[in-house]
């Protein structure tokens, strides 16, 4: 029996398949919120934690996707998964239940993924989280989702029990991957600048710790500058008297010369630096920095 | 007679070298505090809005000099700053005068102009801006400096009438242009990244906007990522279980992949991943991608 405002999540269940740092801080998640949690991993004993804390560990994947009727699946990449779902005694189990890839990979993956759960009767979901281990189970953590809007709805409940933001971008099932990519573009191109920066201030006497303030600096004004670039860039203005296209070459140069005269590799502002010579060999000179989005994409 | 409160910038001049669009914010935030301002720009006529606004237009670059014990230089690189600065009458009309060179170039330019100043008389103090012109003259604005502090000491009151957060980084000279070099690396970087997911993005059907707020989240994250990164690497600490460098160079992949099978240049993403190769190829695969920051330093 129970209570009409008992939350409904309290009789869900869920499987966790891949128990790597992101698998696990999903399980632990779900365990915290009470959700009913089975698990499993391609390597046996990562589980001892979470079977401790409550978990079910299934002996076998096909076991483990029949115990639920949603199973989260978090691996390194879609060749993992594949070799993980698309054994016959898996896709058997998952007829009629819904998978909700939650591994990251190409926009390309989740549409053939997705084309073989069409194939086999599973109902199938892409996702993709943006942020890192510790945020799952916090207000921090970020979820995007793509593929059926009802599928979604459906276990919205038990997705919502991780807590953070979750994002629904769409039908088609690709969209979460393309998201995911190009946030992951963002990042880590970032992050090879900040740690190539770190090289360069040491080189001139400079810790990481006396240059991480004004990093962190620079860091704080990028959203306003992203978004500003992103109005510009769907109005097709790529106008910037401030900052001009030859302006930033030069200060490009300026990286690459510092960075060299100390020995250290420059390879990802030549490479930075080629696509705004580029542009100003096409005429954009006197435009901004980002009309190179715009010839990016011209084939 | 002035009155015991009246502030010393009341009767405070300066002289502004340069007037692109840097240079004349400058000149336009020292009128606004009512700092008595002469102007000089190569090219003639640049000066028109802030002679109306009360500048003093100077016929030569010598005159302009002669006309403020302190003279702000901002124009595009040291090439400039030396063609305008290095001639017999200019540098004459300058010593025993200041000047602060805001003019973005090297570390190794800093020091080159802080050597001639030395033999010839000039004081000098180095310098650079970290945020656009919009900043200038309010509170946003980054202004930091190195060289003699007792000179910084001295001219602080008329550079304070430029608003903005100012920072003395030490007495040797070249420190200003190194944090600017490392700031600037990872801004133009990170724009790099920005605008690349920009036209991988529309490549898979999403326009800049829909990416816009989700990428302000990833730049939102970036301040606290640099600050953690940056004390690891003081303390040389370059585990990173949750997101080992195999993972960060798989990630890599993806992106690469994706961006040119759309036939998008991805020469950034793989310099970068260029990094994390070798360093896995070091036996650092299991550590997190900032291991990059020290190798890139050996030499
Ligand atoms: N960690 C983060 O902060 C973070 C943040 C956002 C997104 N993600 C994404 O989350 C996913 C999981 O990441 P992770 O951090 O948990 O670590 P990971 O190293 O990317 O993945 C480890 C998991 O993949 C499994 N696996 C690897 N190769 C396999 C194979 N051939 N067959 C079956 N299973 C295989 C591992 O099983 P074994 O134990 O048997 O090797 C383990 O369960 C990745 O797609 C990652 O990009 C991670
Ligand atoms: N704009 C920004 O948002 C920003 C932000 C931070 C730092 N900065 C730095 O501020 C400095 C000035 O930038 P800016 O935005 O004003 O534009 P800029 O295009 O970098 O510099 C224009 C100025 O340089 C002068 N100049 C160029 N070549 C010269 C030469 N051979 N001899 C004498 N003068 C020469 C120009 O004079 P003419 O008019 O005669 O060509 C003009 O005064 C740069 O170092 C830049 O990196 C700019």
């Amino acid at each position: 029996m129970s209570l009409p405002n008992e939350k409904s999540t309290r009789s869900a269940a869920v499987t966790v398949i891949g128990l790597g740092p992101m698998g696990r801080a999903l399980a632990g998640a779900f365990l915290a919120a009470g959700v009913r949690t089975t698990v499993w991993n391609r390597t046996p004993g990562r589980d001892r934690e979470l079977v401790e804390r409550g978990a079910i560990s299934a002996p076998t994947a096909e076991e483990a996707v029949a115990a639920s009727p949603l199973t989260v699946v978090c691996v390194v990449n879609y060749d993992a998964a594949d070799s993980i779902l698309r054994r016959d005694a898996v896709t058997g189990a998952l007829k009629g239940r819904t998978v909700v890839n939650l591994t990251a990979d190409t926009p390309d993956r989740a549409r053939d993924a997705s084309a073989w759960a069409g194939e086999h009767g599973v109902r199938y979901l892409d996702g993709a989280i943006m942020t890192p281990t510790v945020t799952i189970g916090t207000p921090n953590g970020v979820f995007i989702y793509s593929g059926p809007e009802d599928l979604y709805r459906e276990h919205r409940p038990v997705l919502d029990t991780l807590s953070g933001t979750h994002t629904h971008l769409g039908e088609k099932i690709c969209r979460a991957a393309a998201y995911d990519i190009a946030l992951l573009d963002i990042f880590w191109t970032a992050m090879a600048g900040f740690n190539h920066a770190l090289a360069v201030a040491r080189a001139e006497g400079i810790t990481a710790g006396e240059l991480a303030p004004f990093a962190a600096g620079i860091g704080a004004i990028l959203p306003a500058v992203f978004e500003g670039v992103a109005e510009e860039v769907d109005r097709g203005d790529f106008s910037d008297e401030g900052s001009p296209m030859t302006s930033t070459a030069s200060t490009m140069a300026h990286v690459i010369h510092t960075s060299e005269a100390h020995g250290i590799d420059a390879s990802v502002m030549r490479a930075a630096e080629g696509l705004a010579r580029r542009a100003i060999g096409r005429g954009h000179g006197a435009e901004g920095f980002h009309r190179v989005a715009e010839l990016l994409g011209r084939n």
